[in-house]
């Protein structure tokens, strides 16, 4: 149980890290700057969840494995990027499914340190999340996260399942292959269907001062 | 009292969290982008002084009440982007009592855990200005508060009556609402007079490279 | 040697403040923002290296001679901009002092606190090149680090010399002394010979859809 766990968390950083690579590639940074990219998509959720649970040093950067899946993505891409890019699309469902490990044994981490359900959730979401936004910002970027498809909706619906199964002591195993279920199936059924999530429509849409008017 | 300044904090958070969801409908966000952002500017600011002085997790995304006053600033501006863009300049007012009540229950916070009367200064102004900066950066601008109009310096007077009270042992009550007046006094009447802080003129305004030279 | 170690620390931040006000000038930011800038780039690295060791609150805000060290580079360059700005070249070699002193501190702390050996050259390299790549990003700009120039490598060859000699129990000074030499010495040839990483060619230049493909 314990080994599948982390296979499939060393998969899911393996994943992101091969996204963050690709996009330190396409915006032209050096082979340093993929590396770093790699290791950013793949980690920086995990690592933002234990420094807000106190978890320190994170797990991320102790345990060396993490450090060696980032690196193997970030190399992979850099010698391979045609074969990435080719199958990109393949790589969109291991995408999905990092996504939902993630949020699932981001959410019990989180529990397990004592947080609060909201908290709980919030911490599973930012773990699956949080490495693509670093990334794209990285590379002067929005978010894709924030304004394009059903993507972190997906996490957070993963990471209530685990938080609901906790608050009725519903035994962990179950719980955790539900909500990352539900997360992957959410996140395969938005790509296929082209889901997304409604958007306002400004009065000035190209205003630049961003200070609250 | 310890009613009042929650209720100060919540509304502070209020209102930075709709300078966060205006900005976020502005760039034209998907609505989970609307509540991020939304949660950002109302909360990173004491994310981030409650990382730097080792209070995890922090009081933002273990009381649900701040994420609460965060999400509905996010849908009331997401649904009502028209109305909010409408009383902008009476939502100023309020954002200046925000920052002035972030700069002083920041200060304090950061005093009780401990921190030297320079830290406690510096926090208390992250406090009132990080989330705004986040904010600016996750939706890829420079914050507007490093280069427009007298608003941190307004946090840091305000940041900095606290810690001298404190240093000449002074009651923290009088103390605290002095700094928080002063503040707010400094915003206000920085809006309605327009001060702005000097720049200095580079040699070449458009180089690019940013290293060092 | 307590006092030689914090002279140097001071000196590299007082060095990388100087590139974070002349970064805030270019953009023409107002005078807080130059400060922010300069402590931004000075003492970012060392703030993130201790967040994730658990060393709070981090040496660079509990300390006042940091911030003092911040401030005097910001308010010199915003008087002395055309000055600073001449002697460019010269200050590139106290850069790569302050980048050697960093990295070898760094990773001295962090194996102080116990993190593992590629932990520990990881936190090195942060402290080195934290505060560049925070500084890039607050002004809008992918870190330079990133894509331009043999920098983060350096302070990863001075990083590992120092962890290795840790492994291999060799005395401390000595180890931290080669560790810096190399580090500097690396950084000065790569400025002199102008020494890069390679570049991957991405397959669509201009994309902009960062997610994964």
């Amino acid at each position: 149980m314990e080994t599948l766990v982390l296979a499939l968390d060393l998969i899911g950083t393996f994943v992101f890290a091969l996204s963050g690579a690709m996009a330190a590639v396409r915006h032209r940074l050096d082979i340093f700057g993929v590396l770093v990219l790699a290791f950013t998509a793949g980690n920086a959720g995990g690592i933002t969840r234990d420094l807000l649970i106190g978890a320190v040093p994170p797990a991320a950067i102790g345990d060396w494995r993490y450090v060696v899946a980032s690196v193997v993505a970030g190399l992979v891409t850099f010698w391979g990027y045609r074969t990435i890019h080719r199958i990109r699309d393949a790589l969109l469902i291991f995408d999905a499914l990092g996504l939902a490990v993630f949020a699932v044994s981001g959410t019990l981490k989180a529990l397990a340190f004592g947080a609060q359900p909201i908290a709980a959730v919030l911490l599973g979401m930012v773990t699956g999340i949080g490495g693509g936004m670093l990334r794209d910002v990285l590379v002067g970027q929005i978010p894709t996260v924030l304004r394009a498809e059903l993507y972190a909706v997906a996490a957070l619906a993963g990471a209530s399942v685990v938080v609901i199964g906790q608050v009725l002591e519903i035994r962990v195993v179950p719980v955790a292959v539900i909500g990352a279920a539900l997360c992957f199936g959410l996140r395969l059924m938005a790509l296929r269907r082209g889901w997304e999530l409604p958007v306002a429509r400004p009065i000035e849409p190209d205003a630049t001062d961003d200070h609250l008017t």
